[in-house]
């Protein structure tokens, strides 16, 4: 504490320096005395095997994704670096697509906003997967890349009326009103256009995301909506869409939230006569080698350095699955009610694409004068916003067989102190110039990018022996490109 | 609840189901009795005076700057739309350089991450004021925008090799090394380029920024980067360098922020000899009509709809009073130790920028279903991260002389729970093509910006009558430039 500055200091500031004193004080007990006894009664993290994405030790002692040296990939496309595994990308496509092709009455359309890389996109629709859009330029992005409009569904709360109106004139496979004021400005478009619309109604209920999402299902709206869209000549009202949001891993919360579905469906057949023939079931399924980070065990993580424990990859239920049991599901309930038996839609994210890419960051520091050592990464947050409140499996590039040698944290480029991708991560011995890999970058790490003071990274697209740049580094001119087209705007 | 679904459901599901009915319930009973008692008895928000940020009613009853039409601006460039008030910047400028040119021993040099934007940069510069940059990126844009070497600092605790090598070449004002290796490296490549660095040292005390921020000041490391330092015939060791990171907006923190700094110092001479002739005492100062919310009161607003309450901007220390106060107290820190009075620099970033800046928004949906009603606006966390963590003072653009008639929930774009820019806010009477101005925009929206399933809006300058655009809109074709680059590259 400062005794002899030349400033007097006033109540206030020495309340907070002996109030901060004090809890420095506690904190440093817990952390001495308590964390040990706590962690030890914690399970330990055992790392998941290499093998489930396709990964091994080569010859050289580090780690390879089948041909490839992924140390070798990083200093030939320069770190941070995306990587993504285009043969696994397609059997997860060909494996959630295999239901439809068996006529099960369901499809799969896929969540553009998770991993919008048009790379990516590519690829699942040439398997045959649908768009799922939630922005004007999410739809004109599925244009771009050749889907055709009824290969596409239009979602999310903020449609601008130009992109409704492009999507009804194109004739899209789905529009999904997200609120009742919505449902009468897409009405009114598709009058105007004098074009047919198949519209769908998104609606919410109690444990799931509601608020600016979809119709309460409670609310008056919900029929109100239904009559509003029957009056019109040019709505073709077809579908019911619920998105869950929090995340489902189990065969049991699936059917839960289906039968949730199912039973909404019953009640406004019962109200008003309509039942649906399209039944969009939304995403949230879950990735079966990633999971949230329950509050709790995050606390205990970042208070006490406890381990983050992998998820078992087995309790996931796959979108196949979900698919077979969602329409055997369906066909009961509306076969028993004698109504038509809808197409059952899916809407997948992080399931899909979520664990067909990796993240290759490289050690920029490593910093020794704290406990946890410090390694600074070149991404952080910045590019890897989901950490650590997901539990991604990471692997050392450099240093695959060595076993841990201590606790680090890990932490990226960007000056806020938020910049933690783990707070403890107990990693073989590390140097300035290793590479960490961080497993399941397909699911929202791209999307929540920032150029926040670094540039975003390449992307780039395993095939066999083949490595393809998908998408270049953003360069330095990049990041002024759009300052310098304004200067050169005539005024 | 579903009770005669096709599927039988498990314990675990009941348990889930039950449990949340309860937790529900229990919300419901908080929110309808305890919520109101609660509410009762907290401030209300009464806005800030639009004069704070020369705005005022124009005639036809909507709000404008100056002589400019807001409402309009919106219309003509697009929205979401950020607007920089070229004037304010300029005065804002100038007033933080006024001791400077008093010839009091002070420095200013503006935080590039806090508003990466080259036309205000430039302006910033035009006045008078250096670059602190934080990145290899960040260094080249100063050099970019023609900032001359000894006019920049080089910051931040993931510099690459590389740009140490050029700040190093280019001769720049002050490299703060981040950590006793991060100083070995930069002595090795100072050697190495047979250049005389400028060098700083950055040290961390506890309830400040730490981790992986700066040598812990308690550490032995702080004299052994002294000695290796001093050991080397390349590097001229001149400064400190300490940024305490939580945001400090009265005159009594910034002096007890100084004075830890200067208790450092006197322990480092006493111990080594050596005493700093550059004391850089970093940012943190706060924006006057800003603040960051407690977590109490953001968890009272969330939950009970409680009011966020502006700082009074009365109680904000200015940055030129802040570097007066400093360096009074240098002068008498060292004149009393018969040392050489170090010139004191300052890297403020929101007190600078953050109140010369908005960003308009345009309500897309008025959702009605629940309470309190939706707007869904066209700009949210997207581009305006900070929210709702911290007070920006909100205005109706389309009625800003209409009282305000309920509260809203204002919520953005994309499709997440999490895109609230504030749960409770009490507007006029809002309706479809509405705009709101968020205020204090100039700090920490545009580098925390994503192009989550929307583009990056353009900024415009208001200068006097004229308005002239500095930056673009993001286009759907920009968001995919780098993926066609990567085509278009010969394999």
């Amino acid at each position: 504490m400062p005794t002899d500055g030349p400033v007097q200091l006033g109540n206030h500031e020495r309340a907070i320096y002996v109030l901060g004193t004090a809890r420095d004080a506690a904190k440093q007990i817990v952390k001495q005395y308590v964390g040990p006894a706590v962690a030890r009664r914690r399970p330990t993290r055992t790392d998941l095997p290499l093998d489930l994405w396709g990964l091994r030790i080569g010859r050289n002692q580090r780690l390879w994704h089948g041909s490839i040296d992924l140390h070798e990939l990083a200093e030939r496309f320069g770190s941070p670096l995306h990587v993504v595994d285009g043969a696994r990308l397609g059997a997860a496509a060909n494996d959630a697509l295999a239901p439809c092709r068996e006529g099960a009455g369901a499809d799969i359309f896929y969540s553009y906003k998770t991993n919008p890389v048009p790379a990516v996109l590519r690829r699942l629709h040439a398997a045959g997967i649908g768009a799922e859009v939630i922005s004007a330029y999410e739809l004109w992005l599925a244009f771009e890349l050749g889907v055709p409009a009824d290969r596409i569904i239009y979602n999310g709360p903020a449609k601008s009326p130009e992109s409704i109106e492009l999507a009804i004139r194109r004739g899209v496979h789905l529009v999904n009103a997200n609120s009742l004021s919505e449902l009468r400005t897409i009405v009114e478009i598709a009058e105007r256009c004098a074009t047919t619309v198949r519209l769908g109604l998104r609606v919410s209920f109690p444990g799931m995301w509601g608020g600016q999402f979809g119709i309460d299902a409670e609310s008056t709206q919900v029929d109100e909506a239904i009559r509003v869209a029957q009056q019109s000549d040019v709505v073709d009202l077809v579908g019911v869409h619920v998105h869950r949001g929090g995340t489902m891993r189990g065969e049991g919360e699936w059917q839960w939230h289906v039968s949730t579905v199912l039973d909404f469906c019953a009640g406004v057949t019962e109200r008003t006569g309509w039942s649906p023939t399209v039944l969009d079931v939304g995403g949230s399924l879950a990735c079966p080698t990633s999971a949230g980070i329950g509050d709790r065990d995050y606390r205990l993580h970042r208070a006490l350095g406890t381990d983050l424990i992998p998820p078992d990859p087995a309790t996931a239920i796959s979108i196949a699955q979900a698919s077979r049991s969602a329409t055997a599901m369906a066909a009961e309930h509306f076969g028993d009610r004698g109504c038509v038996v809808p197409a059952v839609v899916q809407e997948p994210g992080r399931a899909l694409t979520g664990g067909s890419q990796m993240l290759l960051t490289r050690v920029l520091d490593v910093k020794d004068d704290v406990e946890p050592h410090h390694l600074v990464l070149d991404g952080g947050r910045n590019i890897a916003d989901p950490l650590p409140h997901e539990y991604h499996q990471l692997f050392s590039v450099s240093k695959p067989s060595e076993p841990a040698a201590r606790p680090y944290r890990l932490v990226g480029p960007i000056c806020t102190p938020a910049d933690v991708l783990y707070y403890h991560w107990a990693l073989p011995n590390a140097a300035v110039g290793d590479v960490v890999a961080v497993m399941d970058a397909g699911a929202y790490f791209v999307p929540f990018s920032t150029s926040f003071s670094f540039p975003r990274p390449p992307i780039v697209v395993i095939d066999g022996d083949d490595v393809v740049l998908a998408r270049t580094a953003e360069s330095f001119d990049d990041l002024t490109a759009l300052d310098r087209a304004a200067e050169e705007r005539p005024r």
